[in-house]
């Protein structure tokens, strides 16, 4: 059965209009069609609103009242993806997790390059602290949101701003300089993702900047002090190692780690929870695994 | 409250008696009164048994009643330990588990080197095939035993035996030449093990073979095939390294796998179940797998 859903989901990414090197206006506006092909739940409330000098959607569960926040940063290789593209992953988690999600429109290169993602990522979390306790906070991310996810932390704690209750990043893009062996290796598997689209990508964020900044690829980042992170990705997708050299890096920086490598699927196969088995399942283990530290608060 | 926990733990295992690399009839005995320290609950029945032409303990909980077994490999670097010393922890994992747990008391170096171990591995499981399906099977092993845990996984899939349904190491020894980096990382950390400990032992089992072969050391074994993988370890052992490399080797070889390390905590630690909340929790979550694995029976 699920053999079947793998093979459906690799072949509408791999068929599909996304180029993730392509004329960023045209691939912004495919991203985003491909992220809203999926109805919304009709319970799904999603409200434009702005924190920190930063638009954000919030999305909130209808009838479920609750306390403890998501600060969600999208993918879409730091060039494409929005906050409202995003709502209905978030809404998938928020519903799992007991929370409510704040999805983040951190700005976009080209015309944005780094640090503007980074800095609208801080400023959203430090505004949302002025009303909520930080152990009500955790933060989720995926693709290049996931590694944005880690480099805030980073950034965050290089200023002694307290941290979230946890993290969870969802293959996450954590080495632009792509360095990992699986950029190679796992390249005949990887239906979505190329080097090629990735390295344009890399290019328009890092800007004048050096692609091995810790701030940029977190996989060079001292993670020390990070609090619990969850660490998810498929076994068919050419950032794989970016998701193992995170997870290393985090506990050999004493970071209480949790990774979960579901073979056979794609980058971000969580984003297909609706139509496949393994997307569903690691959704309910993130959001287990939020509940579980929210709820030390 | 967990981190005077940590520190009584940590105390134990530096003030005390076990030297891995001693004088190994010595050491069996004091390993042994290690592991029995802590009574066993009333209710954990251990019979002496035999499979496959090896001696086994079978532990049950009184009153529970299950066709799912664990088969345990105990550790203490291939020359110390026995399946009688093993039975509280196998105990404490059957409860949360619901399973059965048979504990082998595999031969042990110097006087039976590779593949001794490895042959009694293999025997037990084989035997038990002849009267239970392996979707209701898994292996379990801490230390040495979970590096012949993943050892016996690649010879029996070698040998085109059906695999069981889920396996989980702790604080795996996969890596006999022991060359990952926080053999010297975590040395000051480590209050258990030693590398210069972990080096006689190795060269006990090792006997006459390569201590790189990936039947003495998964780490460097192709673990294609291999049923879903949980691995535990803490983040003060110099063995670190082995498990975040076997994780990243069964990523690769997409295997389905979960790697969860909990900061500040040693070898071993879910032993201390009984006084460290890391260590039932650890226990838990491995329960948890478990179940879910021999659940899809």
């Amino acid at each position: 059965m699920t053999d079947d859903q793998k093979r459906v989901v690799a072949e509408m990414l791999r068929t599909g209009p996304l180029d993730l090197g392509g004329d960023v206006h045209e691939q912004r506006r495919v991203l985003v069609e491909m992220f809203t092909a999926f109805p919304l739940p009709d319970d799904v409330v999603a409200t434009p609103d702005r924190l920190g000098g930063v638009e954000v959607v919030s999305v909130e569960i209808a009838g479920v009242s609750t306390d403890d926040v998501v600060v969600y940063l999208h993918g879409g290789a730091y060039a494409l993806g929005t906050a409202a593209s995003s709502v209905g992953l978030v809404g998938d988690l928020a519903r799992r997790a007991g929370v409510r999600g704040v999805t983040v429109d951190y700005r976009l290169a080209p015309e944005s390059p780094y640090p503007a993602a980074l800095d609208d990522a801080v400023a959203v979390y430090e505004a949302l602290l002025e009303s909520t306790d930080p152990r009500r906070i955790a933060f989720v991310g995926e693709s290049a949101g996931g590694g944005l996810v880690l480099a805030t932390l980073v950034a965050l704690r290089a200023r002694d701003v307290p941290m979230p209750a946890a993290a969870a990043v969802f293959s996450p893009w954590a080495d632009l300089t792509l360095s990992g062996g699986t950029i190679d290796t796992r390249a005949g598997v990887d239906p979505a993702l190329t080097a090629t689209g990735l390295r344009t990508r890399a290019t328009d964020y890092v800007g004048s900047s050096d692609a091995s900044d810790p701030l940029l690829s977190p996989v060079h980042a001292d993670l020390t002090g990070l609090p619990p992170l969850l660490v998810q990705a498929g076994s068919n997708e050419i950032l794989l190692d970016d998701a193992i050299r995170v997870a290393a890096a985090a506990a050999r920086a004493d970071v209480e780690i949790s990774m979960q490598i579901t073979p056979g699927v794609p980058h971000v196969f969580q984003a297909f929870a609706a139509i496949l088995d393994e997307g569903a399942a690691a959704l309910d283990a993130a959001g287990e695994f939020l509940r579980a530290h929210l709820d030390r608060a």
